[in-house]
C-alpha cells in the first residue's frame, strides 16, 4: 500500500472562497475515484509553522496512485483551482503495511 | 483525530547511511510515544516529482502532537539528525474523524 502525501503554499491572491470550492471539488473527486482507500484534503490545521493546505491519500499500489494522479478529475482540479494557486508544492509518497497507518475508531 | 505529515528536502551533504540512521531513530522514537496511533517515516518513493522524504502521524489531538513533536526523543533526532539534514520542510496537519483514514488489512 502507499501512502500520498503533498502539502501546498498558496500565492498571495488564493482567497478563502478559493480554498472551499477546492475542498469541495476534491472531495466529490475522490468519491469518484475508486483506487482511493482513503482520503482526506483540507487547509493546514497551523498547529504548528507549515504550509496552507495539504493532502493525505492512501491507494495500493502504483496503479492506484497513477489512477488517482492522473484521472480526469484530478486534471479537472488542477486546471480549474491547484494550478492557479500553487506557490510551492511538497510531495512524497510512502510505502505502507496493510492495516498499519489508521485512525483508530473513537 | 490529527494527522500530522512533513515532507523534507535534504541538503547536498546527506548520505544515505545517514537517512538510514534517521529512519531508525524516528522508529524507535515512535514506540516510545504512546500518544502515536500511527506513524510511518521514510525516504519518498520518487514515485512523483517531489521532496526526499516524509513522515506521517495520527494523534488523538492538540495535546498528543505536542507530546510526539516536543518529545525528548523528538528533541534528540532533530538534534543528532534532522537540524544538520533539512533544506526544506514542509508540514501540515489535518483533521481527521475516528476510523476514517486507514490502510486497510490485505
Amino acid at each position: 500500500m502507499i501512502l500520498h502525501l503533498a502539502v501546498f503554499t498558496w500565492n498571495d491572491s488564493v482567497t478563502d472562497a478559493d480554498v472551499e470550492q477546492l475542498t469541495d471539488a476534491l472531495t466529490t473527486m475522490a468519491r469518484g475515484i475508486p483506487e482511493l482507500h482513503s482520503y482526506t484534503a483540507g487547509p493546514n490545521l497551523q498547529l504548528r509553522p507549515g504550509g496552507d493546505y495539504a493532502v493525505a491519500a492512501i491507494v495500493e499500489d502504483e496503479e492506484g496512485l497513477a489512477a488517482y494522479l492522473d484521472s480526469p478529475g484530478h486534471q479537472s482540479v488542477y486546471e480549474r483551482y491547484l494550478g492557479r494557486m500553487i506557490a510551492q508544492r511538497s510531495a512524497a509518497q510512502l510505502p505502507l503495511d496493510a492495516g498499519s497507518f489508521r485512525a483508530p475508531q473513537g
